[in-house]
């Protein structure tokens, strides 16, 4: 593994030095030999209520100086196993949803041209579907989506095409199973009682909340499992599936949410899963307190880092450390 | 059910827009009609130490523009239930507990009168106490009170009428039946070894956070249930019964408190009790973040408002939605 | 005068109650019989960078309670001169800036059509463009713009529609006079160097705030009464001409600008132009420090009330107080 | 002069450490050797609308942290010219107006009992009529007064006692003489047009801000001094005579005040005035940000202290340093 | 006892009066007859990131006004057991960590000199180390430690006397005996791979949060008991062992940490081990919201005082309460 | 010029988006053919009070997103004049000065070695001292510093290397010629009265802020430009030269500053001196609101980034725009 590839040494170098990227990764052009691209999606003209995520990825940069080496359970020291870059932010508009979208799908299809696997900070939650159709390729995958909004709406105010509805696109277009999708922790109160039946016609598996306070974590771990099985996969994380008190710096806030210990022990639990990809969407810094939302989205963000690193034997086997 | 009592239409209005109000309902004067009215009472004269709560009304309408329509698990949709108004605030004085509880007493009273069930968003805890005296009618009835802090003491600097002392007021004065109260969460340090020597004593039923922490929620919710039986009932739950995590906007903050799924978990336990009126005091905006503790009191009014709708059978049939 | 057109009593009534209006107005639809029409307008999709000032009217309406009914030093009574209601928020859309700026015209072309004129709480800058589009009937106004940005380039981001070019679009389609138009106070960076070009080249005259450090606020005062001479003229005050210390709470901050005194003074100045309406857009309170931006602009806004006020004659007879 | 009197060294001791106290001034309870005694009053059930001020005295301790030994211009070092001490903070009661009233007056008359002069770091500005009742001894005094309000109404809510009442009583108690006496700075917007009318026909000498903005500092100095004479005087500094952006943390705050800099050069054109005593009220912490408007109260209240000591030429004799 | 060593009553004087110190102790030197001394420790040189706990015992003196005389549960009054005060801080030095640790552990000497057990306030974990050395006089003590964090590295960029250290220099030292020594909560992503492999062969019992999840905690407790057993024993409890939602107020946050409730009963549980000391580190105010995290750790230090108040029966006698 | 030096397109890309670098320079390490080079100098332990400006290069790099081409009254455009780019962060050690001190210095004598001149970004006033060590090479040069503080201490609790002192060193070592050194905007309060006597002894010329009340500012830039004459200059910009209220986010707050016009004036009136370097020390975000100091920040150091550029004649014939 070349330097270029390594992660800043943190015992050596004060981490309020330097440029912040994410997890301190190095900054590096989408090019051949990555095996993961860490991309910031500034993009946040699907929010219909607080606009504000195009801020996210800048905030998780600066928040993820904290973030050291080595995964606190897992033991997995993904720059170790894998090469992986901080990629800078897939450009966008700031007037245009079509036309971001569309320069959002361009530059995920080129992380996956070189075979690299994204992990995508948002920016709002449309992201998802200009990523998926970047980088879904052989048929539809499988899908875990913690949040607490199932995002299977058709549209809001009219629109498609936003924070709202990318589940449901992403279904219609043949991107994902809806039979291999779990969606765990939704708890949004509703518009109208149909919110959510097309996702439950459709297929979808939804743990809601209410039904997650009566189950044994491990339960909800293993029927995760069981609905992916050996697919490959794609992880969307949106940090509004955590409390308010854990993540206020978000859009959407939903009283009522996971803690971060159970958010850590689900990833945890995902160990395995063939991950193609993975994004965490929504942090707002300008309803965060002192970047807190954005710390721990950095801290989960290296443990979705983590899961895709554990799961790509050839980066490893490649880069012969 | 004539337009008027609509909520405004979350899909198709931005959320963002128009001048808020509770959970969006329309705006009313007290008159005949309403099923449940909404009214704020920014009074916090009551506080001996960190005052503030009168901007409690104000920052709950504002972050009530986040609650949409349906409860998420008892699916129960309030407006389809009953005809709702905010009904504004009770008047008050900037100088003046006495004159400022008769007021607020007097505006209860005209709720009452027009057989609405009150939900009020305080203020501090004093309120309560002037809203049972307007709306008290038949004899003692029962309480649930969720709360860190049991304010039965007898004055604090020699004043009977505060935020401490309002369910100890209540007993005396035959508005409430201690046998039939139950006081969930306690979990305050005590100012001397009497503190709560009184209300043990007046035969209300104490279950300290300590106790809380080894029984199971179900448990405590079945307690809940015999002891207020299939009286009427009043509903009072103070937001410094989350823990400050939660809740850091009030004024007595006491670390250790009630997760909000708890909290939601209780709530949802007591549906069908018999509720003539519910208050949310001690939301205090000063020492918020960010708008985060209204948000939650915002969450959990409606919870309270779904309670209150539920039981309100005439309403329903009235309404012939 | 009915009392539906009178503001709170400020001295009976303590300023922290009631539902927020913008200076405590009564709220009223837009009907006949309104001198002047204080609204909202909560869109800022024309932002490119520092999006959020669809928040703005609900936080000037908040921190308008401060204002109370007699300015201090031209002694105009608004509320006794006029008729003035808080007709609430123009709709929006969330998503498109046409759809937005149509219903935006359409509400402000009501307003005008019963013979009131508007005072608009913004939403970014692009806001001024509908409504001038709605109010200018009888041929091309005249503008005293207060701002450090020109707002006169051709597009952002090809986009023609948004912040950085209302005045350009106005002038463009003869709703604006460029040679009766008056800029003071820019002080922008540029983006290139033919930025002012077109504005320069237009008529327009532009007084920098490198010109009025060295010039009396008097000698300025009197120049724009000379561009603006006795037409029909509109006022447009960004709240980003004040210095950010003054106004943190908006996007383009740009350090070097008014204080507060300065735009009292300049606007005390403007006392008997004919002003056909008034905004102050760019309030945005995420970026603002506990309401302290929306505070000034309740207050200027309030000013620009005054200049309304005064300069509507017809109100004043009719109301015979 | 004992070294219970001496300021902690601020150069062998880090500003960071201990307990803080006014400018870092040893703690003592009021006692017979005492040239001046800085004392807290934490009172502030006089404020009608933004409540908050009973944390100033707390606040500006911990600010005054910064302030160093010697003035900047004046070249006065108090500590050396006089004995001053912390003497803690008047006793008050949290629910009752005359009992804190009753309580302030004895705490500050065993100040002038010992010979003392009182600099009061406020609490709201109420205070200044009971210290105004406690040091007053041989017939009405001169007052300078800089504000924001002139602070001479009769009532608001029929409250006589309040903060927008003290200077009307004092006068009315004999307490000061209208005709040496003169405000500074006012600016508020008016309730009513007759505001201000019984002030002028007092005698009081007003300077409006308006006023101010036209003449040269030093001539607004030089009509101060002629209007004080030599007569014995109280000097009374509201914060919000400080625009807000230089000091936000303040209830009653009003857009278009003093920059520090006017304040600093009013204060020191005051040296030699004979004051008797100083105040300064109206510091809010919770409005504040980052403890700013209590740095720059713990500044001008160490202004203040130059001028009282500077004027106590006994304490200097006495201490032959 | 005498007065001087009396907490202020709280229910007769407001709590927002008055100079704060810890839990509204007295203020006393160390001197004989102090059973405990509480004292602020303002050292932060030690912490190579995010520094500025110098300003933790400010901060926790004044929220500490929250607390009130006795346990919630455990009912102890701690003034009434034992003679306790607020004994200021220990000096340090702004530049010098040699400089700055030799005073500490001077200053920590003298309270062990009069037979006084510390409770102190950091300040940076660095600390713990100075006051052992204090301290512990007849051979190595056990210790009771909680915290994202084990401490235990060799050095961190060189420097062996840091916040990432104090555990390895204690062992290494005599002052702790690591079979007798228990780490809880520790959660930390690691630097290397090696961080904890000196503390496990060293005989440190290591407690991970992840472990912690599956395990009763009565039975944490349980394997507390025996590993400390009846040895003299020490409690460090580091703020950062809270989940940041709890406590965002530290340098080192570290997601998915303990509630409130989770320390409150670990605490509880070790009631009656031979505490001779106790220390709360790493408050740090500059990363805090609304002194909230200064606010827990005044609460979790009245419980530590507690413990130290229940295990000091020589103190309890000599007071013949 | 290689696309490699030139800024990033700031209408085309919107401002949010990518890695933020000093006003979006290019990111480069230090090589041949860079005429200047920004650099972050994260070092903050010359802090005796209030640290934390170790965070300020990371906080100026994300305000300088604001700051767009071309200088408003200069009309400079520097990165078309010169190849300028953002070289990152000096290198610097958690826990040692002389460390830091030592890496600092080598850093910037690379820059000096390919021909460049600096503009450091801090970091705490130490700074300057090492950067003139390793920029001045052909005898003393002349100073331009604008600051409240003199920073000519001896020392401050016996450290000799911290930021109360860098200037007197400097002219002790021979690096500035105090005759041609200027201070501008001294205001600071005094630890003792000898604290100016050196400084004035040694020939450095002092303009007091109360001097400059009292002078036009172009009389001031007059005699600026007389004391530094020809000679080569170094210019230093201490942010808390500005008023708080401009630039809250800073360590050594000194009410009573410079407004941010007075400095923008200042420094235009500087254009044509002969600079070799600049520094813009003490941002501190800690103490920051909303990052409105490092906004300012971000845009005097494009104010001095244009002085730099206008004084290097090859770099713009080499360039051959």
């Amino acid at each position: 593994m070349t330097e270029r590839f390594c992660q800043t040494d943190v015992l050596a170098v004060p981490r309020f030095a330097n440029i912040a990227t994410f997890m301190r990764a190095a900054q590096s052009p989408i090019s051949p030999g990555l095996d993961i691209a860490i991309a910031g999606v500034p993009f946040d003209l699907g929010t219909a209520f607080r606009i504000g995520s195009r801020f996210g990825p800048a905030a998780v940069r600066e928040q993820s100086r904290h973030v050291r080496l080595i995964h606190s359970v897992l033991k997995i020291s993904p720059f170790d196993l894998c090469r992986i870059a901080d990629v800078g932010d897939a450009p966008v508009r700031s007037f245009s949803i079509p036309d971001s979208l569309a320069l959002i799908e361009s530059f995920f299809r080129s992380i996956t041209d070189i075979g690299a696997a994204p992990l995508a900070i948002g920016g709002d939650h449309t992201i998802t579907l200009p990523i998926l159709r970047a980088i879904v390729r052989g048929g539809p995958v499988a899908l875990v989506h913690i949040d607490a909004h199932s995002d299977t709406l058709d549209k809001i105010q009219n629109e498609r095409l936003c924070n709202g509805t990318p589940f449901r696109r992403a279904v219609e277009e043949g991107l994902l199973d809806p039979k291999r999708c779990v969606q765990v922790g939704i708890r949004e109160t509703l518009f109208a009682s149909d919110d959510h039946d097309w996702a439950k016609a459709s297929g979808i598996t939804m743990i809601f909340m209410d039904e997650f306070n009566t189950r044994p974590l491990s339960d909800v771990v293993a029927q995760i499992r069981t609905i992916v099985g050996r697919s490959d996969a794609y992880l969307s994380l949106d940090i509004d599936s955590l409390d308010p008190s854990f993540a206020p710096g978000t859009g959407a806030v939903e009283p009522g949410g996971f803690t971060v210990r159970e958010v850590q022990q689900l990833l945890i639990g995902l160990l395995g899963i063939r991950f193609i990809g993975a994004d965490l969407p929504e942090v707002s810094p300008l309803y965060d307190e002192g970047g807190r939302t954005a710390r721990v989205a950095a801290s989960l963000a290296f443990d979705q880092l983590c899961l895709l690193a554990y799961g790509r034997p050839k980066g490893r086997a490649e880069v012969g450390t």
